[in-house]
């Protein structure tokens, strides 16, 4: 028997139909590409976006089409966002700080039909533009004044481009599991892969991340996403904000800690979210400046772990920081980390050690932790286990692949190794491609790599597991020392020795002139492998 | 093109799996029905819900079929609303405050199969038990020692009859549409009719509740919801909670002032929700006693209106008051009134005006009011409509009632006129049906008889339309005076004249001896109105 119930598909749009109807008033601040400061409001996003949807649905956009973004987090991103997902179409968010060869690869695989981007990026689409043959049009975030001379094909100023709209539309009608948006992830290895999120999808992911011990802002609140719309899914804050009716403040290009903190200030932001590196941009901003933040209360933080000081810093200034994880599979929530009873009233050393955790999942995240056969591991803070996660904001499948992603319970694999405590909360320790297997038993590579750094000559530490003959995989530690330091394999070792159990030491220290990086900045592990390849250990010829 | 994100179902029981794994430790308090505090666990409470699935399973009771319940808020409640839920079949909550023939009606119309109930009402169901054939089995939420001689068909304590199951159970599958619960709604006139709720409404509900704007509690709050299980969902407290992770402290039976009062200050409660009569208790308790509440944050109240006084005496407390209104119909909640820009900052008088409104809806639910003809009116805080929403969590169609319910854009009408302002504030005017049509215009009884009730002498005012020859109809003032006070017609109307409009001024004054009342205390203007049929407005005869 059904219940009955109305029938109300979930769909995005609803999202700024809500927030132009009941917060309609409410400001969307920008700190333009242009340069000045931009005002406006949901209602007015709601009617550009309603314009946009019909110079789309004019050129012959339908449903399922891809139109592509690349662009900075500006009022003009979101009203495409909205107008592009209201007619059906998928808002395929460009990451621009990919290789330009990268960016090709993904268009070409999405065969987007329109490019809409920033004035930032003219320069970087011209370049590529003749090998992206899809892209029948670009559209440039910006008026007539500020439009360059560009060989863009079919090239127009967006405000000249909606101005050619009366807004006389309504968005169009489907089933709330259509394609919504898309994001491509970049691993170290192999082609980018496309998440497809639904309106479904995203409507609830909004959702659970309003709950208060997610994002959850208030009508009365300010949220200002340093977060970018291109990087997964804006950690949904597109759609959260605008459900809740919450000013939003958009910094646009400028990243930089003076930046962000005069527009925390100034608009009197009482919630924000990035990842590490803005936030240590900011407080050393605010250290060196000598400045003060009293209006903002929460700092999410995610993209990488959120280190122990930042997280004390924040505390320091009566900040409460939420470490976050999640992934661009995940739309993008998986973990926040509040504090919660048992540990609601901790302080101090033990509070960090706490919030130092990437926290636990909302309703609408399942996890478990699994052996490589698939087997439940126990959520005792300390056996580690291939971190597997299931919900309706979470994916099933890649665009145009046709591999398998899930287990037979239907969790996707994050890729992540991760211990889980009783009360929920998750710490990752690994990726699953880099952690230790040792005579059956595992070895966080991230735990040695944190250890060894903290000896006063090693500027960066790397681990891998090295083949061996009894072990199967042992760790090698592989460091590069400070400018001018000098240390032995023995002077490291002595330095971990005791820190850890006997059995995770690494068999060897090697070191090395530089290690290598990935344009986003991760250890490139992958080369350090193939550096290492006919390594063997001393140990090993015994 | 559809997106590719997981099918995962909105189901009720994946909440108390979801409390039980990630804030299994978390307590419910309840004062039982016996007279103890008990405390459980959302683990050891989900426990038992895969026992009450369990029982019901062997009993036979299949995906659709309707297990009743008419109990107070218990965990054992709690534990028996899941385990029903679980398996698909339908939990059909009773309200035992109705007359015993309604409680009877409603069995037979539902077609109930089991029947759950609490010590406080076996005698009550007893005497009613033999016309009520489809009920199979009672199930009374107790144990061995407490449990009563009684003659109600295959009579059992609850802790017996689930400690003959295992708990080696697994939720069944379902469609997310599939019926979850079932409440009926009684006016004053006609059959009560049957809301059903489904899985995907309830759970869509309790994520929308979650919001911080509504009733969105943290994992480190404690609610206590005085508002019964029984009553409209129990305004989705008993899904949106353990969502949450947030404790709950269930009143049991006992909602005096003291009761709760004591409950409030020996746990710490953060959040209460509940009817005004409730607070009343609670507030007059307080003062006598001289009693405070440190640790009471956000105190919802819906139900009917909160009295500005009340409102007024939670804010003095330090306790943010939120005004909320919602139907059955809704799951319940259609708005809730938080302060939000531009009235953020309001203090005094100014922030009571917009407290007194009944708030404004959260995404999730549409709102537009019309005139009689279905054309929307202006949100000017002015222009009256029938209030009509629409959204995932609200009624298509009673249960069993062929009748459509829905207008041409599927909103449900909810029978209350109510202005809008330009935010989406939301005042409730009147009951459609109460509303007086004057020359094509509307005016509000309930304004008019707020208005007459100020007079000194006048201890209750009801207003009802009575046709006229010109104006359609015009309002007719009845009074009831207070005991040994004498007033005429002429000391009413100059008491009201200047504080409204000339037009709205009712025609004449009607003095009775004792105005009628239903049920739950609601002025019976359907008594009124027969008893005044025959009345002609003097102006009338001209």
């Amino acid at each position: 028997m059904l219940g009955l119930m109305q029938n109300w598909p979930l769909l995005c749009h609803r999202i700024i139909d809500h927030a132009a109807a009941i917060h309609g008033q409410q400001e969307v601040v920008t700190r333009s590409v242009e340069g000045p400061i931009h005002r406006t409001t949901y209602a007015a996003i709601r009617g550009n976006a309603l314009k946009v949807g019909q110079q789309l649905d004019r050129h012959g956009i339908k449903i399922g089409d891809r139109v592509a973004t690349i662009a900075w987090n500006t009022w003009r991103h979101l009203e495409a966002w909205y107008g592009i997902m209201g007619i059906g179409a998928v808002c395929h968010t460009v990451n621009p700080r990919l290789f330009p060869d990268q960016i090709v690869w993904i268009v070409n695989h999405a065969q987007d039909r329109i490019m809409m981007t920033d004035l930032t990026f003219v320069p970087l689409l011209e370049k590529i533009a003749d090998k992206m043959p899809s892209v029948e049009r670009y559209i440039v975030f910006t008026d007539r004044a500020h439009m360059p001379q560009t060989t863009l094909k079919n090239a127009i100023a967006y405000e000249d481009w909606i101005a050619e709209a009366d807004g006389d539309f309504r968005w169009k009608e489907f089933d709330e599991n259509t394609a919504a948006a898309m994001c491509y992830t970049s691993g170290t290895t192999g082609d980018p892969k496309g998440v497809l999120y639904s309106h479904r999808s995203n409507v609830l992911h909004a959702m659970m991340a309003n709950n208060p011990d997610a994002l959850g802002t208030r009508a009365k609140d300010t949220m200002l996403p340093v977060v970018p719309l291109f990087h997964a899914n804006s950690w949904g804050i597109a759609f959260s904000a605008p459900s809740m009716g919450t000013k939003l403040v958009m910094p646009g290009p400028k990243l930089d800690g003076a930046s962000v903190y005069e527009l925390l200030s100034t608009e009197k932001v009482t919630y924000s979210a990035g990842v590490p590196t803005v936030w240590l941009m900011l407080l050393q901003y605010m250290a060196t400046e000598k400045k003060t933040l009293p209006d903002l209360k929460v700092v999410v933080c995610g993209g990488s772990a959120m280190p122990r000081s930042m997280i004390k810093a924040f505390m320091d200034m009566g900040v409460e920081p939420r470490h976050a994880w999640g992934m661009t599979e995940m739309s993008p929530l998986g973990t926040v980390g509040a504090l919660k009873p048992p540990f609601a009233n901790l302080t101090g050393e033990a509070a960090l050690d706490v919030l130092q955790t990437q926290g636990y999942p909302p309703f609408g995240v399942q996890m478990k932790i699994t052996d490589d056969a698939g087997k439940p591991q126990p959520w005792d803070a300390k056996t580690f286990g291939r971190l597997k996660v299931s919900g309706p904001s979470i994916s099933k499948a890649y665009y145009r692949l046709d591999a398998n992603i899930l287990d037979e319970d239907g969790f996707f694999d994050t890729g992540d190794v991760a211990t889980m405590d009783p009360y929920g909360y998750m710490r990752i320790t690994d990726r699953s491609k880099d952690v230790i297997k040792s005579g059956g038993e595992w070895i966080s590579s991230i735990d040695l790599e944190n250890l060894a750094v903290g000896h006063p000559k090693v500027l960066e530490a790397a681990v891998i597991g090295v083949q061996h003959p009894k072990w199967d995989e042992r760790p090698l530690l592989i460091v590069q020392l400070k400018p001018d330091q000098q240390a032995t394999r023995e002077d490291i070792l002595q330095y971990m020795d005791g820190k850890i159990a006997k059995w995770w030491m690494p068999d060897d220290v090697q070191f090395v002139d530089s290690i290598p990086h990935t344009a986003t900045g991760k250890i490139l592990k992958i080369a350090l492998r193939e550096q290492f390849k006919d390594y063997r250990f001393p140990t090993a010829a015994a």
